[in-house]
């Protein structure tokens, strides 16, 4: 047993595409429950810059841009890398090793019906100019979360076909070389689900500008929420408003930590009478409240390439020979020489 | 400059997958032309596992049972270890991770269209079970020959679109690092042709029964040569016979050093009055003594499996080395962190 899988705990692996500063879509999707996870799981955190080109392959100056962001990003919200293994996915060979091997067990066609893979493209507009890199990161993955005999990832609904690519990789694998080498692993879907955009359109995302990093300013953090999408028939306070797809109330929903009295603002929204200035100013104070000392540890953080660079290598030392065993343990099991 | 290129000399990588003992198709084909190139050229020769892979991903015992005898198959030729770097693909990581790298600026339509990869398809009769790992192997290859710089790949005809392709990754990736960083490539068409099966089908396949390898016994020679193909309609010595898909004579030309004497025996055979038999034990003596010694130094050297071993594992570190290096100079330049 290697010496960083302590017996009877779970594994799980968990990461990143470092194409941007974290925001609070990532803090309330995952973060906040990776802070959980290092306390009783073994949690590896893989910064995903592989899997960034899989989109970015012509403009790869975009993948690790962010990379000591994401870091400092990390560490100021709470995670650990004592607790948490902080690695980057380039650094590790044997990631691609495994991606080719299982490469030869997956057919194309599997790929082309990835429900998820499905949806990216037609969203990304890809089709024809599809990269083969995009059609195959569901292997790529797999390899990612195998290498790590990961058997928890958590992960939105979206990437439940994903997880289902991994297991019969896993169950082709162990039947091939006849022992259970590989885990299989489950998806733990967050309780919160993915936050809006500021301007209330689907997902937060850097090139929409709809997004409050955890970096944001206070002055960025007020804009954002003063401007932040309501009801647009809801003209004087007087009046009943509605609050489905009313931003302010969605993040209240997820940052309020007194439920109870969201529950009443939103019946008091709803009756009439109650402004959509005083929602955003509850709204801010909380988000302030919240940032403000992650915005100054990572502030500090920042500065100190140094010690950002040796958690990132320090993690990825630790995370090549987690991997690289897994590696051998498959090729031995394939009948491939280890030299 | 790495340590192992020398200055003004051309690059050459070459190799095989190992499903088999080497045979005479090797020899004619390439073997003997690699003995030439490493006096003259750096050589680098790939015994490609993991290539093996995509076709066998489910029969993986098959791809690296025969590992040892194939580098005795090497040395027994004149293939010199001091000369040539002999190197196991499985053992060189930078490949994986060139292959991922590159498989984002292909599309999945531009291996659709490559014409080697099709006709395969067609003949392994894979179409909708063809694994991810047999469609994106062109770009694997393109990895591989990048990846020791060579500027030359021997290889049949029927590699040129996957040659195209490596060039076209080339041109690609050092436009995107805005620097020369990869090496353009061109493929030498050896001088003999495809040799055919003993029993005149296609190509020499140890699958079909028809080939002579290196490590025949004298007898297996013998029985080989005088069960050969030749022309079915000549029924007797004194008619005239059709030397062309006449295997005997199409081994004649590429095994007898004496062309004159095969040109006129050829006329001979023509105008009828020579028999089959006579060709075939002229035949059959020019292999007998061209295997002799290959046998006999194959024999020695595949009871040395430690000194194989240690063959393998030097070429493989020096090679470990040199596509280390590149694979971190593609890396830097497209801007992703190296540890």
């Amino acid at each position: 047993m290697n010496k960083y899988l302590t017996e009877n705990k779970s594994i799980v692996l968990t990461g990143d595409r470092i194409t941007g500063p974290l925001h609070l879509g990532h803090y309330i999707g995952s973060l906040q429950q990776r802070v959980e996870f290092q306390k009783k799981a073994t949690q590896y955190i893989l910064m995903a810059d592989m899997q960034g080109l899989t989109d970015n392959g012509s403009t790869p100056e975009k993948v690790s841009k962010f990379l000591f962001d994401v870091v400092a990003d990390y560490l100021a919200v709470g995670i650990d890398p004592k607790l948490s293994t902080l690695c980057l996915q380039s650094a590790l060979p044997a990631l691609s090793e495994l991606t080719m091997l299982y490469l030869n067990i997956v057919t194309v066609s599997r790929l082309e019906r990835n429900p998820t893979v499905k949806h990216e493209i037609l969203q990304k507009n890809l089709s024809r100019s599809l990269p083969a890199g995009f059609l195959t990161y569901p292997v790529s993955q797999a390899a990612d979360i195998t290498a790590f005999s990961a058997d928890i990832v958590p992960a939105g609904e979206d990437q439940l076909p994903m997880i289902e690519q991994t297991n019969e990789i896993v169950t082709k694998i162990n039947s091939l070389i006849g022992q259970p080498v590989l885990t299989s692993c489950k998806v733990v879907v967050g309780q919160v689900g993915r936050l809006p955009g500021t301007d209330g359109s689907g997902k937060m995302s850097k090139s929409l500008g709809n997004t409050i990093n955890l970096s944001s300013t206070a002055d960025e953090i007020k804009k954002a929420v003063y401007s932040m999408y309501t009801d647009p028939q809801h003209i004087d306070v007087a009046s009943p408003g509605h609050i489905e797809g009313n931003v302010v109330f969605t993040y209240l929903d997820a940052f309020c930590q007194d439920k109870a009295m969201v529950t009443a603002m939103k019946a008091h929204y709803q009756r009439g009478g109650l402004g959509d200035m005083k929602c955003k100013a509850m709204l801010n104070d909380i988000l302030q409240e919240l940032l403000q000392p992650i915005r100054e540890k990572r502030a500090q953080l920042i500065n100190d390439k140094a010690y950002l660079l040796q958690v990132i290598k320090e993690g990825s030392d630790k995370a090549k020979e987690v991997t690289q065993q897994k590696l051998d343990e498959v090729k031995r099991g394939l009948g491939l020489l280890i030299l």
